[in-house]
């Protein structure tokens, strides 16, 4: 039995982690794949505040050491069902029970996919979700990017350490990211664009040799080469397993107050898993101190 | 005139800072003492994810060179009139006029002080309210501390690095500190408490020697010897120039939504001055990147 179970262990599960331990709160973190989450996807860190220059594995283990080093439980595994209404809350990690006085939510989300032919096929053999995994696997190829938010064009510029050239393709005809974003991609002279254009298929015979493309205005299509396709037209919150809770919205982020409770008492949320302004690293890790602390004083009151 | 003047340079300011500028927002900061604001008071840093041990003026440092390389202005002044409500806002620093047209209001606050005869006086001269910046003049001394909370109990145990006995004067009859702090306070040898007591008058000529206690529940009282008084009763937020602003409230915390906007639109709040649930480094800066985004988003649609 855990006064806390974290269900998450990105920047958000880590730091309520950090507060939960140091609250002297017997405490578990239950993480599906590596400590750091979405961090380990990114190999430069420039916006937490503190690191000049991170690579995400590196806070990663920062993070996760400084935690580990407080004594909680770390445990690997996926959550496949919850039983939060009552006290004490139940977790259920393959076929292993946890118990828990307050649960806090902190699953994250993951990449979107395009949904056509082709991409589960080539997955791993082109197809990526993630440049700072596989970019170095592109070298002095030419690679297309999917999308045209912050991810697209960040990730966009961060491979043309590797390729040849960097293609964007964008349903639209401006990008979403943020200008100063947008002004380094468009300064990048290996940087190109293609607007207003979808992509329908992504060919090749055991490696992706390029996508199917189709302009959206008029409707044209053609094949535009490459090597590489990485895909970066957005995020789904990880709540499969809470399906049905009544804290989830229509795009199944849960909803929380300011202090990251959700509508059943003793169960919070933190990180990008949450109906958030903002998913940053930093407003997660906050997310995560304010749920533990507010965990502790559910709990303490319990005992009361 | 900037896009966005944020008020404050601790944790809140500086990563406000450091997404504003990300965001290519003219970014004026403005802060009347040191870069970091409490952090500066604050030697050791466990708790802030990524640093397993860091002191304040270093993760100041840290974040203040990460900011300053992003090219945004930093102006050493104390506000000391705002004109919010209109379009551009209006910031009075010194003499000096600045204009916005967005603000950031993270201005933390300062702490609360006794009150009592003796403490102004002795200012400085034995009455403290840092431990991290004066412990070190109390070597092989006995030092008081007036308080129960976390900063009370946390502060006392750095004081017996360097005091020969640290005790705890506390009004009730136990601690509010969180049980980790009071776990160690409790075993640590040079520890002592005095319960349901307040003090009345610090008692010196030129230099502490005590202060006048009164026991609370029988009345009685008595002089506790020591050469330091380190206070630590609570907190006031720096909100005096923003008087009859229609989003503080009793307390003078000023009053946001989750996307850290005040009822003025165009005005932000973020970190400890803010109405907030926790008020600590993580939850300062994880307010501090919302804010800027919203500023930014904000200043988008007033262009548009």
């Amino acid at each position: 039995m855990y006064d806390l179970a974290i269900i998450g262990g990105g920047p958000a599960g880590l730091t309520a982690g950090l507060y939960g331990a140091r609250a002297n709160l017997k405490t578990i973190v239950i993480e599906k794949g590596l400590h750091g989450g979405q961090m380990q996807n990114t190999l430069e860190i420039e916006n937490y505040p503190g690191f000049e220059k991170v690579t995400g594995p590196e806070l990663s283990d920062h993070m996760y050491k400084q935690v580990l080093a407080l004594g909680l439980d770390w445990k690997l595994g996926e959550v496949n069902k919850a039983d939060l209404a009552g006290q004490p809350k139940t977790i259920e990690v393959g076929g292993e029970e946890i118990q828990a006085g307050a649960v806090i939510l902190a699953t994250g989300g993951q990449p979107r996919y395009l949904g056509v032919p082709g991409e589960k096929e080539l997955a791993g053999r082109g197809v990526s979700y993630c440049a700072t995994c596989d970019g170095a696997f592109f070298r002095h190829q030419d690679v297309l990017v999917v999308g045209g938010g912050d991810s697209a064009v960040e990730e966009g510029l961060f491979l043309t350490r590797y390729a040849s050239s960097v293609t964007i393709i964008h349903r639209r005809d401006e990008l979403r990211a943020l200008p100063v974003f947008q002004e380094r991609a468009f300064a990048n002279p290996k940087m190109k664009f293609v607007w207003d254009t979808v992509v329908e298929k992504i060919e090749g015979d055991g490696r992706v040799s390029g996508v199917l493309a189709r302009n959206v205005k008029d409707g044209s299509t053609r094949v535009i080469p490459g090597t590489g396709v990485f895909i970066y037209i957005g995020f789904i919150p990880n709540t499969g397993f809470l399906k049905g809770m009544p804290f989830l919205n229509e795009e199944g982020y849960i909803i929380t107050g300011q202090n990251m409770a959700t509508s059943i008492p003793g169960v919070f949320a933190a990180g990008d898993v949450r109906d958030t302004p903002l998913r940053q690293i930093v407003s997660a890790a906050g997310d995560g101190g304010i749920a533990a602390m507010e965990a502790y004083q559910y709990l303490e009151n319990l005992e009361a």
